[in-house]
């Protein structure tokens, strides 16, 4: 028995989320494509665990699968075996060994995130199905005032969906950050790990900064609240991205994604 | 009776090409949806005319389509209305008026096109739809010796599907250049007017001269021997695209996109 690491890229667009959905198995997710996958190629019943259990329309650059089996399938050949039977929309581009140990989730040490937001006057046609069009005018230096007071230890149930039950809704945010690429406007967000819809709410959040309905001062005070109902919008779940989950902790958060080659603008 | 000359963009993906096939009105086509459109808008039968018939597949960022109205809609509210009407996957962006003598094939004085090629190891997830994937090592040299030999007045019959009747083979290619963005290769080409399927072919081509199947000394003799089975295969519809459609000459062809507000890869 061997424990297999897969790193993989995929769009959501087409996807009921990442996680099967045991009372609704005629829902296309990313771990039923994969387990379909890996049964062709193995002929083993594979239960694979992700890293990050992404929801419906969320994409990835960098998710994190695991999952043990018995096949004399070299574990650097998964990613060209596996290309031959998923869907063009899933793409596995990384195959190692792990240790037996090993758990996605619970030995993660970091995630960045993604939040893509365009502000030109029409949506971009390549980009439409991982960005979110944004038309109003946005104070950009306001958002990024705003997305500072984010970093830090903070109790986010604000920022989770609400009713979630939680033994703590305390993460830490290493990084929270906007750059500016042309009419791209992207949110980059690092920690120790998320709660549910929290990155979303975020950048919904972050929006309604930048329009003006809300102050960058605001932000501490809405964490503080532990309210959902004072942050901002969800917003859509196309524009969100899981770029990397770090298994060791990393100093410098944002310059280790490399090996998904991205073109400049999403480095 | 005003004419009213639309920029526009789409991702061929889900069309049968930009013309509407009238024997087989149940085909989806660019033409088609925009002419569905316009009749919401306008209550008119509109008649649509597309500077360049894209084939199934192909996309766009800077196509030009030309009709005739009494509405009222005034020319630049086109866009925004459209997009009330319109697939998510077509956009316009631009509404003018025009001359009622203007004619966007007739009056086109010269068109870019762009073929997207993807070198990595493994397709990249967000291009995959507007990009071709080559694992083979190219020789980017002669590739680009083998674009710069397209340049000039050619007749292009090697490069056009076979058994084409036309008056004249022959055309003007003004630029023809390749460039290297990360791991993405760009052809740009731009020429006076182009053959059914020619940057395709001129793309496959390429391709077999950067894997090594042709040399660049076999361009002029290929195009000297007007016969299509000497040039290279067709390359896929889904990494071309039309980027741009210029109704006066330009000097510096490939410098007046920026109204498309392309992201720092597809300046």
């Amino acid at each position: 028995m061997k424990t297999i690491k897969l790193t993989l890229a995929y769009l959501g667009e087409q996807y009921n989320g990442w996680q099967i959905q045991p009372r609704q198995l005629h829902l296309k997710t990313i771990q039923g494509e994969l387990q379909k996958g890996l049964k062709l190629l193995t002929g083993e019943e594979i239960q694979v665990i992700g890293a990050g259990r992404t929801d419906a329309g969320v994409n990835a650059l960098g998710q994190v699968a695991v999952f043990r089996t018995c096949s004399s399938i070299p574990y650097d050949r998964y990613p060209e075996a596996l290309k031959g039977v998923l869907p063009e929309d899933i793409i596995v581009y990384k195959g190692e060994m792990a240790k037996d140990s090993f758990h996605p989730v619970k030995d993660a040490k970091g995630k960045w995130y993604r939040y893509y937001l365009y502000t030109g006057k029409f949506p971009h046609i390549f980009f439409n199905k991982m960005s979110v069009h944004i038309k109003q005018k946005l104070d950009l230096a306001k958002m990024s005032e705003a997305a500072s007071l984010f970093k830090g230890n903070h109790d986010f149930r604000s920022f989770c969906v609400a009713k979630t039950e939680k033994k703590t809704f305390v993460r830490n945010i290493k990084e929270c950050k906007l750059s500016k690429h042309n009419n791209f406007l992207i949110l980059d967000i690092y920690g120790d790990g998320f709660l549910h819809n929290m990155v979303r709410i975020i950048a919904g959040t972050l929006i309604n900064v930048g329009i003006g309905k809300l102050m960058p001062e605001h932000i501490p005070w809405i964490i503080e609240a532990k309210d959902r109902t004072l942050a901002g919008p969800t917003a859509p779940a196309k524009g969100l991205c899981l770029v990397k989950v770090d298994y060791e902790i990393k100093e410098n958060v944002f310059c280790k994604a490399e090996n998904l080659d991205m073109p400049p603008l999403f480095y």
